[in-house]
């Protein structure tokens, strides 16, 4: 055994999804496609160029159907997820994050030499001042302003901030500024708007062009037109959704592509099921839940607690029949995007049948 | 790329540790060795066999360093890890949990017919009925029972349970009955050896030979002599450490072998702080914390927030210095075995310079 499974140890087409091997995170190509059409058929309407993140399934092909449907260019989060979608093919690349260091910037610069398109985001002059002085001489770099638009997380504060750091950025010869990078909080539109609008107003006056305006999120991606001034959007989970886009209102639980497969292997107790499936298996993201995924078929049992290969099902609610030993659930997991950097492949059926299965090309490389 | 980075590109010997790339897990080579030391001694000490957990580190070597210094035997909690430790020479394997499908148990026979001494355990007549039919006309398999003594997740309930089902494996042809299996709460030895010493005079009266009394855990692992019943500990933790043995008061903070090396990338408030290690790199493990780990050098910076390649560090409650864009810092993580289950290849130094790099053998190997 090696981190390259053999592929057809795992599944092959034609065999029967309830035959595999648990814990196993199962991809229903159906559904897959549908969230893809359905979010492309929305951008399309409302002319916004969309821009998937593929953090969420970190597989080329997958990055390839979201292109064939109408997405232009690709969002990824980390340089080594860039390095493996160009050798892939992609030409359109940006990297939402703060590139600092030497051995991070001579990898972002041999990359920039090798495709089309390549922008990074800035939120500090330090992170423009390095990027400036390793680009010099180089082919330019593009580079978007990151602004905090209530996420709380990266981003300058103010539209002055932000058009103070673009004037920076458009001023350094060795680079080009791309436009403003924002994200939503749930429901955060209006927010968005107003930091954009007036970061563009004080733009527009400096003489400085603003070419895109890049909001992302699936949580409140159906509210993306909301946001005028944007050109762009960006987003990843909505490809298989999970249980925190169901509560976010984006989706159903039908729309929920991802299921993870588990075996009951114990009933210590008449309440209590454990799987096979843990914390290595569903990762311990709660994002705000305090259980860890929705069990399918049996909505009154509550996955309480997660050990590293064990999870135990509180079933003291199911007033109808309980799983049994040996019994293969389904999970649908609070956060797919975390749980494709688990395993090195992920498997997808029709109707239960395994159709293909995919390396997880991306998955789990450091910077 | 590939999942078989190559190594020398992450770190060679001899390279600064201050000079690899972030997000980063790193082990101090002394503290990895004073670990090992002071958990065997105190086993050799108390005449208690040790069979460490490889589930911590998944990396060949390290159990090779276990053995070394004394231990017998090792704990595996899957298949295929066993199968990777077979395959490096390990001979006498311990996998801790009920094995359930054809699959699994197809390649469990084929473990069982490759090594010298593999056992498992079950907690159902289901799991043992398994076992024993597959195993029929094979060579036996060696049965622990798996014993619930307050963890709350899998094993039997109660001595007589216990007692029933190790009469069961010892009445089937196939199966060998190997012993208790238990796993006490924090501070829960006197549970232990309560449940422990019931179902031995059960099994004594029955006429069932007990070989083994197999006890647990890192967090109450200097409470192991007190269940005097037990013939064995089994803890993995150990070996690294992290913030959630430190409350456990297992160990110091100066225990704790693996770090996380972090960059901060963004400051973009005065007392905000964020790194480049999210719940990809840390996990979103608490066990019970409100915050994902503690900062080095800034023990009042708290890390309230992971998002999947970021981490949001709250400086407010610093009054001193505060961490600089572009300054690498070190987190202590709260479980290190998850950590272990993202990364590929693990770092280990000795005063901050690289002595080699492992491959994390075992990782991310689906059962």
């Amino acid at each position: 055994m090696s981190h390259n499974e053999d592929f057809a140890i795992i599944a092959k087409p034609g065999d029967k999804v309830s035959d595999l091997s648990t814990p196993r995170p199962i991809i229903d190509e159906d559904r897959l496609a549908a969230n893809i059409a359905r979010v492309q058929s929305y951008m399309d309407k409302h002319s916004l160029n969309f821009r998937p993140h593929i953090k969420t399934h970190k597989i080329p092909a997958l990055a390839a159907a979201q292109i064939a449907a109408g997405a232009r260019g690709i969002n990824c989060q980390k340089i080594t997820e860039a390095e493996v979608f160009a050798a892939a093919g992609f030409d359109d690349i940006l990297i939402t994050f703060n590139i600092l260091g030497a051995e991070k910037l001579a990898r972002l610069a041999a990359l920039n030499d090798r495709i089309a398109a390549l922008k990074v985001v800035a939120d500090s002059a330090v992170t423009v001042d390095g990027l400036a002085a390793h680009f010099a001489s180089r082919k330019p770099l593009t580079v978007l302003v990151e602004c905090d638009t209530g996420g709380g997380r990266c981003g300058v504060q103010t539209p002055a901030e932000a058009a103070a750091l673009a004037a920076r950025i458009a001023a350094a010869p060795s680079l080009v500024f791309g436009g403003l990078l924002t994200y939503p909080k749930i429901g955060g539109a209006a927010e968005v708007e107003r930091f954009a609008s007036e970061t563009l107003a004080l733009l527009k006056a400096a003489g400085i062009d603003c070419p895109v305006v890049s909001n992302g999120g699936t949580p409140s991606l159906f509210d993306a037109h909301l946001v005028t001034s944007a050109t762009e959007h960006r987003a990843g989970t909505y490809i298989y959704n999970d249980r925190s886009m169901v509560r976010a209102g984006h989706c159903t639980e039908d729309d929920c592509a991802m299921h993870v497969l588990a075996t009951v292997v114990s009933r210590p107790t008449a309440d209590r099921a454990v799987i096979d499936a843990g914390s290595k298996s569903l990762t311990s993201d709660l994002l705000g839940f305090a259980d860890f995924g929705t069990v399918v078929g049996y909505p009154e049992g509550v996955i309480t607690g997660l050990s590293e290969e064990h999870g135990v099902i509180d079933l003291s609610r199911c007033n109808g029949k309980r799983p049994e030993i040996g019994e293969k659930i389904r999970i649908i997991p609070n956060h797919t995007c975390v749980i494709s950097n688990l395993f090195d492949t992920m498997v997808f059926h029709r109707d239960g049948v395994v159709t293909r299965v995919e390396e997880v090309a991306a998955r789990g490389l450091v910077w």
